[in-house]
């Protein structure tokens, strides 16, 4: 994720980083304009042909529509993107939550401390490379007992150590350390884990139906190629900037859609999960 | 469902699998054509009769209304698969945290962690067949308490399996296996199974209120077939394309929301239940 | 409410059926079709007075205003229906929760079992009728202890059914039936009948607010009536069925919104509520 | 709150009463029309200048943007109105649940029962009267233990009677009247009023950010007092009404905006607090 | 935040004060100004040429897109402020219960309530300093246990603080004066306490992606930018109002989802926390 001053206006007017859907559909952009620049070319030096008088009606039409399309592809890809932010904040809390009661219930200095807290540092670690593709055991940090064979052989890493967490709970609780109460109190926390990495998963293998990505991006397509036969007549040779700009905008939309409605990944516009696993550590380290 | 890397242009631009809304609405889109044709034939070189002057004025009055329902037809029918997947993201959830409770709580190797493994899954099978149509006792994991006898001459097989898997904690409870703190430690997920149920079988009997369905196909209908008697004039010849597009723009919307208001089914837009129950039942038998 | 399949095109563009909007506007709109016919016949052959030369600008502009309003209307009126719908699906995963528990709870053949299946009945049957107008005591079902003495004289039937459900379920906890942990347990469905009941009974009580109701009419009644006005200039005697469907369109929309934002009635739109307590009913004897 | 029949559509296009937004609009709507009338009679019979050709493409343009941002307005109004309704309806079901808890809870006749209505009453009225600027003591019920002298002096009179509630719950534990799971079991209930109160709070003290306000009534303002500058030219005298109506369709979506976005009033489109609030005590006394 | 009544349009309308996003865009609506008089006089007096003839048709095209994206930006910035305050909502709601719960179950004039009552306004004045960049210990209130030094050299004072809380709760429960019923009944608002303050670090820390606001700062760029281009030819020395006015329209709204985006700083549109804080303080002080 970049951080940044949303309110510098000449910044991002003028200037063009890696991440800027501007440069991503630069190659795009020039095709469309020489294809434009062609089709001026040819219209206004040999063919000399009229098909149609009032030119951007249609498209006028359609524009309509496939803005409203595009409307619906930001704001679902937007809610992805914002439900994936509040699931890692639940993490925070949770991690925040778990760790003060803990601090509170345990006497001072008990090892079970030290073991938890490693374990949720592991967990969060554990989600956010199993969300960028697979976890390895191998970037975990052992302990005595949650060592490299407890996790050997288990596909779902993050479940397992979700297991030593519940193990671990269940038996301070036999152990008498832990009273009733306190177990309930902490179940909020511990099921709340579970349920995020869930939902985040849910983000993660669910893509919006792949109709609308087809039929968006045919209608994109046809839209901007049929463009230049009808704005070739009135506007001559300023279509090439007009053809070129009106697919910017439209493009662009779908573009930055894409971009964030898988939102734990590594691009610019992702959540900067390496950046809030490690805040969580330090967070943990504070208070247990 | 389809798995799909939703940055690929080229591809769903040229590409035309059997899901393709343009393929389900190829048929349509040619009889369209042909009268269109007709149409334009009839009007330009027999009647010769020009009726309005502003041709798509009105078109693009109605053109807005209609892109507004559409609109809110593809959000309240995406809302309605997205709810789904959220629902099954829960069953997910829930079994794992119930499957980590238990396996916490009981014994090691303690048979009722079996028992309940296959109920489980049992119970998910079943919910998947009871959303598809009919689930059958034949397809069921049998134990030695809940066997085909147990199941037998129920209609509501999911609702059964749930029966078993009370049951099976009550027993534990009383057995003083699981304690007070702990059952309501496991109530939450419990509770959740059913209302999961509940809230899929809301989704699959209730559908969008028939009205609005009968409303927008008529008014699609309505402005395609009388879009060739103001379009003929300006367009002549093109009125065939353009009107076939616009239908597409159109219908096509129509046609993905229909497909994915129900997401329940075997279609190419559904949501990948199969899939989904296999993971599930892979974590069970990984944490259990 | 009606169970239809939504993507049979045919039949909706061509079948009307009495719940149809079509029909239900059809004497506006022949009204409104004689209104335009006078209009055009006195400009056309006795006026010829040529008020606005670009006629349908104004209407335009005012059409997009009014588009969105009717969007507006639409989705507070869905919202409504799909919350109507999402509680009755509540009361059906309480009841289904509820009669779970109380099976396993419970001793086999208890009687108690039995006084609450017909108590809970009786209380969505009561609830129904609440939302419908008038719940009477003749509807219910008697047990021992209650009675028709026990329900006279009370205004709020379901409030009193509910009542009995409590008293039941404190008699059996203070006969230790039902323990400390199972009494939680428990309390989760039964605050949530409650609860389900007022939701509903705020959505039956609060149409939305009378301002906007009065707005869109006057809006719809000036746009429709100065239409002609307007419209008979450039389109002459095709303004007939212009003006007709566009105020198809316009009063469409509002109409369906009336009739889907009160969803507990008996109407076409209505939800199933008959059919969904027989249903719950029908869970519950199998159940319990 | 006023009730009415939504489907009646003749009484709204042509009944006006006080609370219409017409009515308000009315001397504004006038003044307009002779603002403009001036400007047309000037421009037609002493200027004749005709400074541009396409008169309402600008405002076109602009009218787009406008129309968005106050269906923006009317969304973010609406939610607030319905999220006072929702609060309290919420208020009505705490209430019912408590009491039916309460009632089946402690012995029959107990006087605490009697002390409790009282409260929750009390309770209701303060925050109704707190929401509608000052709740009064006089106003309260008082009984021998929570009278006048235990409210005097005390800013916040919905806390100070919450906390009387409270206090008699906490001396029914401590009697061990209620037990430990009847406490858990009341203290959503208890924990829900304050949580009320202060969404109720929320809505009345934060109107929508002072920027979007000024921004919106700036906007309408150039809008139509520049309208007649482009209509004259074509629309003539006919201007007058056209430019009135345009004002009517943008003032009064605004106009409603502000009448629904603090609901707690006493005007016309405010939520029927007063009947509430007696439908709940009499609820209460059916009950306890 | 500022205080005023949403229903005075003169005022908002004429008024223009330091916090009005007109005073704010001055500066750039004067070089817009100065930028299209020029175009205008070059074009009219030296260039005389004519590039396009139906100018705005493009315009209109893009400002459509502009317009749904400017409306996207709006809901979602208004969605942050909105959820800002209901956070802070919840503080307040979380601090009243809390103070409630424990001015019952601690005997009268009990120390702890003392202690706790400075520690809640300790943490909600960190909670803000925090928000609004670094919270220092100066500026808390210290008492006996928890002095300067027990936070200092703690990064995160609230989770400090929050921890201190626990602490102190956990004492009263070892003690006894607090029973295990009492302790899961102020679990909620403990846990709440934290999650309130997750959520307001997500707000702070999340800006919307970076790529819709570099989009349509860029978009809105060149769309004003080429305006006089077009609008020259037909509107002339009319241009420069007109173009500054829509300028003003779209950057407006822009500037506005801006100044709400992020709501806890104390710009004119920000919440009023200072205020919130010392009323829950009044509030507390009344009730412990």
């Amino acid at each position: 994720m970049i951080d940044y001053n949303p309110k510098n206006w000449w910044k991002f007017i003028f200037y063009f980083h890696k991440a800027d859907t501007f440069i991503k559909l630069m190659p795009a952009m020039l095709g469309l304009a020489a294809y434009t620049a062609i089709f001026v070319y040819v219209e206004n030096n040999i063919l000399h042909y009229v098909p149609i008088k009032n030119p951007l009606t249609i498209h006028s039409l359609v524009g309509f529509v496939l803005s409203l399309l595009l409307v619906f592809r930001t704001n679902t890809a937007y809610d992805r993107w914002w439900e994936g932010r509040r699931l890692w904040g639940n993490f925070t809390n949770n991690s925040r939550n778990f760790a003060l009661k803990l601090a509170t219930f345990l006497p001072e200095k008990h090892p079970a401390k030290e073991t938890l807290k490693i374990l949720i540092g592991n967990y969060l670690h554990a989600v956010k490379e199993h969300l960028r593709g697979k976890a390895h055991i191998s970037s975990l940090t052992f302990t005595e007992n949650y060592n490299e064979e407890y996790y050997k052989g288990f596909k779902h890493l993050p479940n397992r150590i979700c297991q030593a967490i519940y193990t671990e709970i269940h038996q301070l609780h036999q152990a008498g350390l832990i009273n009733a109460e306190q177990l309930l109190v902490l179940n909020n926390e511990l099921s709340s884990f579970t349920d995020n990495l869930g939902a985040c998963e849910r983000i993660k293998n669910t893509p919006i139906p792949v109709s609308y990505n087809i039929f968006i991006k045919k209608i994109i397509f046809i839209y901007v190629f049929t463009m230049p036969i009808t704005a070739v007549l009135e506007y001559k040779f300023w279509s090439i900037p007009i053809v070129t700009l009106v697919f910017y905008a439209f493009a662009g939309i779908e573009i930055m859609a894409e971009e964030i409605e898988e939102p734990f990944g590594t691009d610019a516009n992702d959540l900067g999960l390496d950046n809030m696993v490690k805040n969580i550590k330090g967070n943990l380290a504070e208070i247990l």
